[in-house]
């Protein structure tokens, strides 16, 4: 009898039907003969409306106390969940993360997970009980209950799953990872396989299914995560080790990302510590920088361009006054109708000749690129969005994606 | 530096707006130069928000998960108003019960405390800080969440001061214990001052306000329990020992209650076995049986009448047909225009002739009584829901309520 990980999202079970269709799920999977235990986030907009509340009475509140408040959005739905589960006739238990071991450092708010005691959970699969598990929260060595921020569900799927040796089983509503965003390149190839490293490039580039730090858990741990619709039985996408059949590809997927800006700051004295300066004060503030090329020095002076979330726009702003209230002569440029456009593959590595055949398409349909940074399997180009759905289906054609 | 236990319920926490009101009061007391701890109930409807869910999935959903559903409603309110109280510059955290160390025993929705560890609400008072612990929950030997059920909050506040040795303050919507309900009478008096015993046996005649069992560990580890308005700083009443300032009263209380029916059942064929069987089939589908009374036998006959909760009726009828069958020749009456009338006072142990001065009133004011009960510190009369306001006036005016 193997042991499996389901991870359900919010929007998942975000009505009692749909929380009493997601029971008939696992249910099936039970009958199936194996072990599950569910993990599950908080019911579509609740995190949003229990946010809200905590907004009304202060604009900072206590992150110790968002999180108490916080995690009892999914302690709502692993009860629903396994009263379902119960009223069909399986025998289920709930568990907060604090009762499932679930052990965190860090920051409240955005810990991390340190370690899970798995004990709990493992009693009960051994008395064949469906354990419900509330993904997103752990407890701290203070005892307080924590938060693991963003994609914190499917990080605790991916992390029990590893604790357990087992496959997590990541249910959303996509349908599995595409080659390209098929909303962009309605042709786009659903990848039935693809290996961590691609997907961490991936994600990192905003490709949404999945954050960062659940990829980073399974290939720490060597977890295959199975990314499908938590609605329907078709086949999804498997996140695993790299294996040498992916490697007749020299792509995987694209990226596409309008989510930054890009600014350009001219005739910045040549100095080191003038460059430092300005990255130091982005830091500062916690600007999420990105992209960052400088030209040469001419006549003593350099352009610097960075590209940064276009949320902190306002901020980016209010710095940039600084810079050039700090250095005469400088001119600041902020251009936001940037899009960022990568290309992913493990298959760089052995396939050269990625990058020229990019420029060679960008040149023969006249696209201009403002940077380029590239990683051992992924370039990255900022373009125009005025350029972004031409750049989108020249590449997309070319590489078969 | 005083300790002291405040206990907010679920009105008075009903809104964001209320909650804020209460952190002000709490950040008062607090000025005053009291370490406070706060308990808290859920946010008005909440719990039956949550349970309206559950039924939702199932008509008998598991209680363990119930109860895991139902104590998100606390602890929602303790991180709202530890947020309103940090947010108002004073030091706050919160804790849920099984943080607080409210440990349980016994079933799940109807947990008994059996202990608490204060060890970490102690070690806060000392750090200065506001402690604001979730009411109505705690945590079993198995690490499960549990309720308390009725009057949870209360229990969870007073057992909280007990394990303190401090004073429990509870605030509600009401502003201290009447003599005699004042919707009934209004110009019911407000006591300054009420036995435990008084209390108990006011609580248990039906007059709101507080729940027995809070009462009962008030009177067990000495807790002076204050009730009062949570919205003003109106003076309440002291739940407390007795005193013997309290003797020159004969009568603390008129308690009021219909919410009893009165089943008569004629013609019992004269056996204890018979007796019995009536009712071991009552107790067997939970009916709580109050007032009971029997005839001498009469020509092998007797005639038996009790009173019960009248939400019960349709279980009662049912029982009674099985009873009509079993005895051949019994007649079943079931009287639904049933008042329950109490007069309660400590001062009846030492000043006798209040059961007299009671019938002289009844027989004054021809007021007929179908039963009468008596405690140590009660008499209890069945009367006619006719006659109620008219026997309540009599009372409250003669013993000066």
């Amino acid at each position: 009898m193997a042991i499996v990980v389901q991870k359900y999202g919010g929007t998942s079970v975000g009505t009692i039907e749909k929380i009493k269709a997601v029971a008939k799920r696992v249910a099936q999977r039970r009958e199936k003969g194996d072990s599950v235990v569910v993990v599950v986030s908080a019911m579509g907009k609740t995190t949003d409306m229990l946010l809200g509340m905590a907004k009304e009475i202060s604009d900072k509140p206590s992150r110790r106390e968002l999180d108490m408040l916080m995690s009892t959005g999914e302690q709502v739905s692993i009860s629903l969940l396994s009263i379902a589960l119960n009223e069909m006739g399986y025998d289920s238990v709930s568990l907060t993360g604090l009762q499932a071991g679930i052990i965190t450092e860090g920051f409240h708010t955005k810990a991390r997970i340190q370690d899970i005691d798995a004990e709990r959970i493992k009693g009960y699969l051994s008395q064949e009980k469906i354990v419900v598990v509330a993904g997103f929260q752990g407890v701290n060595a203070n005892g307080d209950i924590t938060t693991l921020g963003r994609g914190g569900s499917d990080t605790t799927a991916v992390a029990v799953a590893a604790k357990l040796g087992c496959t997590c089983e990541i249910y959303t509503d996509v349908d599995g990872i595409y080659s390209v965003d098929p909303r962009l390149v309605p042709t786009a190839r659903k990848l039935d396989t693809i290996s961590y490293e691609e997907m961490l490039e991936m994600a990192s580039l905003g490709a949404g299914v999945m954050e960062t730090r659940a990829v980073e858990i399974g290939q720490k741990y060597s977890v295959p995560i199975y990314v499908a619709l938590s609605t329907e039985d078709w086949p999804g996408t498997y996140i695993k080790e790299y294996d040498v059949t992916m490697e007749s590809r020299a792509i995987t997927g694209l990226s596409v990302s309008d989510k930054d800006l890009m600014v350009t700051i001219n005739h910045v004295p040549y100095d080191i510590k003038n460059i430092s300066f300005i990255f130091e004060e982005l830091a500062k503030l916690d600007i999420n920088i990105d992209m960052i090329s400088q030209t040469a020095p001419s006549h003593g002076l350099v352009n610097v361009s960075f590209t940064a979330p276009k949320n902190d726009q306002h901020i980016i702003e209010e710095i940039m006054n600084k810079i050039k209230e700090r250095f005469e002569g400088v001119e600041v440029d902020v251009e936001t109708a940037i899009t960022k456009l990568s290309v992913v593959g493990i298959g760089m590595r052995s396939q050269s000749g990625v990058a020229a055949k990019m420029f060679k398409i960008f040149a023969d349909h006249n696209i201009g690129f403002k940077q380029v940074t590239t990683s051992e399997i992924r370039i990255s180009y900022a373009i125009d969005t005025a350029d972004k759905q031409k750049a989108i289906e020249a590449v997309a054609r070319e590489f078969q994606l």
